[in-house]
């Protein structure tokens, strides 16, 4: 089999998927059941981006070739071959428009605050980035009971959104006349204990890191800056007390998990709305891209 | 106040201190008291290796020029000066040969594991070093109910000692054909839950950290080996849910955590003679280094 490297097909967190035909599954499912593909996070050893089913296999083609997969998911497509572990059922009667943000956007942000790095009541937070990522850690920050919640990002616009949502102090690193890092320790005689980086590449990776704490400061990757060569870290930087960690999904097992946060949602106790800021139809799929590398939404909902 | 950078008092673990002037303090410390010295973790901002006192002040000369203080403590001194933090009273019948081993090794090690890393009931370990460190960290993993206990050390003479700690697997990295993480994630199906570096330096760094699983492994660094540059992490290897931390005094706190180590060493809860290979007076400590640098020795205890 031989596969372009580069073509796949992508998305990550579709609801509504009705399955057409079970293969094989030693879950309940049942064909026409309505599901939802989050990804799953319960192997012993994940498969990374899981561009092939498990056997090893793709079952897209394009023109006679093979196709990756996505995450396990592919979602931006109109039928798609999953896993069972990368399903979850939902309620009949849930928002369907929203809970597709449990996919990655929400589910991640929130879950590396509560799940991952387990912020504590009273304590300081920076959070490096103000997408559906980083919106969401600020809201599992305020959850959380956080004192102090830092929020950085070279667009302003998103502070009004983010104060909103909890955020205690907000800074434009292009309106500072020394590292944003450096501002952080100061205001908060140290360092935060908690620092999120939801944007990806090692020089916000450093800042993040060089914000929390000795002692006992907790910086969270959720960023990714694809082809970036990432952080060197010294021993010395960690022996004194600092931990480094990552999470792509906000530690939840999607299988479980998401039902979970999905009815957390209809009973109004988590936020999904917050976060959607257009809606478009699947083939304005290109201009929703745009929309985000423009910093203009903070997630568009696609509906086929 | 000028100093010659590379000259300092060092030693870092000392019982038996006998304060002859009390400059000030909050605590109630007398004169005269036996008093233990460990460096004390309960800064805001711990002062990296502590070469001066807080005041930024140095209490030693050597001919006239000042000389810098260690870790807060210049133990390898009859006389040294330190702040009250760094003091812990004893009990009078310490057995002082003993309790000087919670200055760092068994302290640094067996924390890592109990307080730092906080291994689980059932869980897979690898320790790569067997000096004071790595011994006490076997002995943390044993005493926490890990499953497996793979240790890592190019001396294979150390691994009897280590057997009788604990350990379950016993890997020389010159005995074998490949990289020491590809063979800890076979034997693992996919590597450890918890790893623990006890040596120092970029590639036994690199080495612990592939060695753990991605999903949940935690990589505790507590080696240091001055000068080295450092490891550098991509985002994506902290996505996958991999821990990176570091500690240099296990997580105690030397004031309160010292008296209770001591007091467990005392009750036989602790094993403090299984890391004493040699006793020597004070004079030999050019011997006591030679045989720490030939892997000779564990710990050798000097005497005043």
């Amino acid at each position: 089999m031989v596969f372009i490297q580069s073509q796949f097909i992508t998305g990550h967190g579709a609801p509504w998927i009705e399955v057409e035909e079970l293969l094989k599954s030693e879950r309940n499912f049942q064909v026409s059941q309505r599901k939802w593909a989050p990804r799953e996070k319960h192997f012993k050893n994940p498969m990374g981006d899981q561009k092939l089913m498990e056997d090893g296999t793709s079952r897209f083609t394009c023109k006679g070739k093979p196709i990756y997969h996505f995450m396990g998911t592919s979602t931006f497509s109109q039928y798609t071959v999953v896993s069972d572990v990368n399903l979850a059922k939902l309620d009949d009667d849930a928002n369907l428009e929203r809970v597709c943000l449990l996919g990655c956007a929400f589910s991640t942000g929130y879950g590396a605050v509560i799940n991952n790095a387990k912020v504590t009541p009273g304590s300081t937070c920076a959070i490096f980035g103000l997408g559906g990522v980083g919106l969401s850690a600020v809201m599992g920050c305020k959850a959380s009971g956080a004192s102090r919640i830092i929020v950085i990002d070279i667009n302003s616009e998103k502070f009004t959104k983010a104060k909103a949502l909890g955020a205690t102090d907000c800074l434009n690193p292009k309106d500072l006349d020394k590292p944003i890092q450096e501002v952080i320790i100061e205001m908060t005689n140290g360092g935060v204990d908690f620092a999120f980086e939801c944007v990806g590449g090692a020089k916000i990776m450093r800042a993040a890191l060089d914000s929390v704490t000795v002692g006992w400061g907790v910086c969270t990757i959720i960023g990714v800056n694809v082809g970036d060569n990432g952080l060197n870290v010294s021993a010395m930087e960690l022996l004194m007390g600092r931990t480094l960690t990552g999470t792509c999904f906000g530690g939840w097992k999607g299988v479980t998990s998401v039902p979970k946060l999905a009815a957390d949602y209809k009973n109004k106790k988590l936020d999904l709305d917050a976060l959607v800021s257009h809606t478009l139809p699947f083939d304005k799929v290109n201009e929703a891209f745009d929309l985000m590398y423009q910093g203009k939404s903070i997630r568009t909902v696609l509906l086929f």
